[in-house]
């Protein structure tokens, strides 16, 4: 395993602890339990936008901690769920009053932690709620997740709904806009590598020197197959075509009402002609940013030929797995209210703009 | 060869193609000769920035074309010069005037054609200057470079020397503030990887699974010893004891001189305690941030212990070695004159605030 660590166990305190001396005008850390959060925080009558994750996707989830996006985030070990008392602490640092929304990526285990952490937040009297991501349009079902998995859209529903909430909005209006982005996204990802989580020491999977996995999660989940490497040309149409083609798509989601967890069925409904997008090109980390640049190039004509309209577009390394090379692509229905919000300033060590 | 190209001779001309797409509200891309330039250029009054070099450092030079930095930028193939034709069409198409300052990398190759491009450019009547960046403490005297190789301080230079032409400062004041950024900054670098050209096809040297190359350049230029990979602490400890304790740096540099190539003698004055810096942890490509930010965490002890004060920091993939693993330290003395335009509005799609 080659990596800049130093002792395994320490690797996500450190990686904390340089995030904190690095970036101190904008988060700070606390540890035991770990999270990530505004170092201005709590913001008088602003709703605070939480989320977390397994590490290993950095800069998602504490890169994005700041002024325009989340309020907190909480890291869990590499490729694995924090635990609710990191989500609940978190809550309570960074709520003013007017509450907390937790952005939960669709793993069962950041799921019931959530879940979990709501309820102790709710016992406490802080108004909650949770919004479940889940926009990779590869596999239903999959090695970590009942449904879809949460991938690339949660960076740009963080974005959005982290302005919304500084422009105002309430709780439950924040929810609705989160729901409605989530609706709004679908991704899809791909690997040229594996990559190797520090506490096994070794590679996840193996892929053959001409081998590449189509339709990849980001802990390395199975994709839809395992397909000898093409060119990126034909990577990215079968891709793009995934998602632009894919139709709608209902399930069940937990959410809170009055108090009560209910089941509520939700549906996204597929990309039409006309639709105006937020295109993201994202590295799994080992990709650079060049070859992100060919592959946005014939997602942009691919786009063009189905009638889709690119306004906004985002191209890097935003939600990795550690060092796999590979990428992933989400498009993002765009509407007025969403690209206010998109365009809205913002302030954080992954993603900043108009300030 | 795993990446996500299409034929190999397209890789610069599909990289740049998707660049135009997604960006084009701040640059354009001309090809042939090629070179990426501001969408507004030229800037009525402003003089124009301009750098270049072999493509594989993405985001550097392109992603820094825009508002505050970069008026253009001249990519070579891979790892390769640009030729003069490339420079001096791209100077042509953004001076407004003003004059021209070309913002050179140590490298043979590169310094030959821009004093060419400078030539053709003068003969044309453009007031020009060549500026050397050559802060690599590693080695003296390498592969592609007499001297010390060109490396991290580019990036800040150039976002530096961006931001004071963006603020009306003259040619001369410009070129006098790049040489002095210059002097004030020193790099540092390592692998833990290899990198693929993608015309060579196979990785550009090998290294054991338990070796890393300490003091490599930016092409994978040999650095001063390859040994056992140790621990990040001890690592990043031994790269910024070389650069703070680095001795006074003297040497020759061509620069024109009413019309005329002249050789100057600079010296490049050592780090001393009381000095503030911007402190710039860089990736090779395929190193995650996440292993940066425990970089920076031990930089950041390292520099504190030895009276440096951390004032400024960058951390992410800025000057890169295609997917090469591995990371860079910069620190650069930072004075009034630097801070006020380090902290001026940038917007590029590689470095952007403040707009």
């Amino acid at each position: 395993m080659k990596k800049l660590i130093n002792a395994v166990p320490d690797v996500v305190k450190e990686q904390l602890e340089g995030m904190a001396a690095a970036h101190s005008d904008v988060l700070k850390v606390h540890f035991e339990p770990d999270f990530v959060y505004r170092a201005d925080a709590p913001v008088a009558g602003k709703v605070a936008i939480i989320s977390g994750g397994g590490s290993g996707h950095e800069p998602m989830h504490g890169g994005f901690v700041g002024m325009g996006m989340l309020d907190a985030a909480c890291p869990g070990a590499v490729f694995t769920s924090p635990t609710p008392d990191q989500m609940y602490e978190a809550a309570k640092a960074v709520n003013s009053g007017a509450g907390v929304l937790f952005l939960v990526k669709n793993y069962t285990g950041d799921v019931l932690n959530f879940e979990m952490a709501a309820d102790m937040a709710a016992a406490e009297g802080i108004p909650v709620q949770n919004i479940l991501i889940d926009d990779d349009v590869a596999v239903k079902d999959s090695l970590y997740t009942a449904g879809r998995r949460g991938v690339g859209t949660t960076v740009l529903v963080e974005k959005i709904v982290g302005a919304a909430a500084e422009a105002g909005y309430n709780l439950e209006q924040c929810a609705d806009l989160a729901r409605k982005a989530n609706s709004y996204g679908r991704s899809m990802g791909m690997a040229l590598s594996s990559c190797t989580v520090p506490a096994a020491g070794k590679p996840i999977f193996e892929l053959g020197e001409d081998e590449m996995e189509f339709g990849i999660g980001i802990h390395g989940e199975p994709g839809q197959k395992r397909m000898k490497l093409v060119p990126a040309d034909e990577i990215t149409e079968m891709m793009a075509l995934e998602i632009i083609n894919d139709k709608a798509y209902t399930r069940t989601v937990r959410e809170l009402e009055d108090g009560q967890w209910v089941d509520k069925s939700l549906t996204d409904e597929p990309f039409k002609r006309g639709d105006k997008v937020i295109a993201f090109v994202n590295s799994m980390g080992g990709t650079p940013v060049s070859e992100l640049y060919a592959v946005y190039r014939k997602l942009a004509q691919v786009c063009a030929d189905n009638g889709i309209e690119i306004v906004r577009n985002l191209i890097g390394p935003y939600i990795t797995s550690l060092e796999m090379a590979g990428m992933s692509i989400t498009l993002l229905k765009a509407d007025d209210e969403i690209l206010r919000f998109w365009d809205a300033p913002v302030k954080t060590p992954g993603l900043r703009w108009g300030i």
